[in-house]
């Protein structure tokens, strides 16, 4: 099947586009991007242009930021074609109902993607928490924005999230990983006082789970989630992709794809079943932080 | 049928009361609060007991504010009673979530209420608005918080939702008589320097609808909505208790019951009916609006 790529920087240079060379699903037909572009793959600089060029494009994928996202998202889906959203799926939780009332209405998919979700030690943590309550928990995502976001300002406008856009990884995962909703009991935000969007944000959750999300992490990185439960406590690292149960290592996932790759390949299933996938918890626990969330004034940031 | 009614503040005197005393269908049997009290009803300072002292109490109404006011759902819903809650229906949309799941597990009812939906023009103007497009709007929610909440300091506490408290009753309309869904393209915040959250704040919706919300009216108070169509313009004003459309008023609305003693009468057809109704879209659209709006630091709000 025909897929487009819209948004050609980093993410889509370094993931999407291997995950689709790889593929057998999918082969890769076109791009739309101001700038980037795809060594041998036809580019447009307009999401129309491209739609009206490729009718056998049966589906796009979109790895643009979440405020204009909507905007393309509403093109692919009006001209009738398939489609997956980078993570966040919009920039607001009502947006992305419209996306979902319009996919409904065309009788086409929509795959809003949480990448982390698919990390090597997801699904057997799920399957290990699945009868072992949570009774406290830790996550602590600590990065350095310069480094994984170089120069990228739309991340501290309004609208882009801040720290709340790697935060919102963890989160896809932990949502996935326990057998019942968490919600928001309180958060605070640190905004530079230079920026729109948090640089650090603590959230409280039920279940005494504990996050801690940090952009100005230099050195090391930190990408963890513990949970404590009565049979020992459960340590998903490195963004998901090591698990440990009490201590003790969990092997034999050698066997499940890459992330990217995954991704694609659940979004051909998708298409063939003619399902969608659109799980909002994740953001709405972001906007239940923006709502509820105490705001700090913090030192200005400049990249 | 016997009900509870928690939180004795002015909103519970001036509207609750009142139409608990003129129902046919509900008989006000005890009250919780810190201070207040009912003259002639039991009343007690902890939901537990009075919970545990009036086992015949089948349903309890909170009207208390949204950040206390989860943990005092989760014991009436524990306790296997109906539940109709004030607006909004908490604190963040992930809370209202999990008291949802809580309901349907425990079998009971849940109402999540918006009292501005049953004042007097909005069936009407719903009615008319069916077939006809909207091309355009103007919300005009323009309030003096000093006369409506005198000394409430939580209203501009974090999660205390601050011009949104009122804000969210047009919301609430808007959804309501509109024929599909819209969703929020952008918004600003004016908060006070002193101040968690929005003194005054500007909605930017589909359908080229503008939202204007201040907490700072001195004089005459404004509650409009003004929906541009082909066949003239639907105009609601006094909180949507009077309707004109295309300049002419529409009458008729002589047997339409009062805001809250309707809430009352829907809340005992939903448990008669062993029904539910808790619609979060007026909530979701001011979570998007603190999610993505641009904040602004006004003057400090001193009451």
């Amino acid at each position: 099947m025909q897929i487009a790529l819209v948004g050609i920087g980093k993410i889509a240079l370094d993931q999407h586009v291997p995950a689709l060379k790889a593929s057998s699903d999918w082969t890769l037909a076109a791009t739309v991007s101001r700038h980037g572009t795809v060594e041998g793959v036809p580019s447009f600089t307009g999401i129309e242009d491209m739609l009206a060029a490729h009718p056998d494009v049966r589906a796009v994928s979109l790895c643009l930021p979440p405020v204009p996202r909507f905007a393309a998202a509403q093109a692919v889906l009006r001209a009738g074609r398939h489609l997956m959203l980078e993570k966040p799926p919009g920039a607001t939780l009502s947006e992305v109902h419209a996306l979902q009332d319009m996919a409904r209405a065309s009788g086409v998919t929509i795959f809003a993607t949480w990448h982390s979700r698919m990390a090597l030690g997801v699904a057997a943590a799920k399957a290990w928490l699945a009868e072992r309550p949570v009774r406290s928990g830790r996550i602590t995502w600590r990065e350095d924005v310069r480094k994984w976001h170089p120069g990228q300002d739309w991340i501290f406008e309004a609208g882009g999230m801040g720290v709340f856009d790697p935060g919102i990884n963890a989160l896809s995962i932990l949502t996935e990983i326990l057998p019942a909703p968490v919600h928001l009991t309180g958060a605070e935000l640190d905004v530079p006082a230079n920026r729109q969007a948090p640089i650090a944000a603590r959230m409280s959750l039920s279940r005494g789970i504990e996050v801690d999300l940090d952009f100005r992490q230099e050195g090391p990185q930190t990408w963890d989630i513990e949970l404590q439960t009565d049979a020992g406590t459960l340590s998903l690292r490195m963004g998901g992709n090591v698990l440990e149960i009490a201590g003790q290592p969990v092997e034999g996932q050698d066997d499940i794809m890459q992330e990217y790759p995954a991704l694609y390949t659940r979004m051909a299933q998708l298409v063939r079943d003619g399902a969608s996938d659109a799980d909002l918890s994740p953001m709405v626990l972001v906007a239940d932080a923006f709502t509820l969330g105490r705001r700090n004034v913090v030192e200005p940031f400049e990249f």
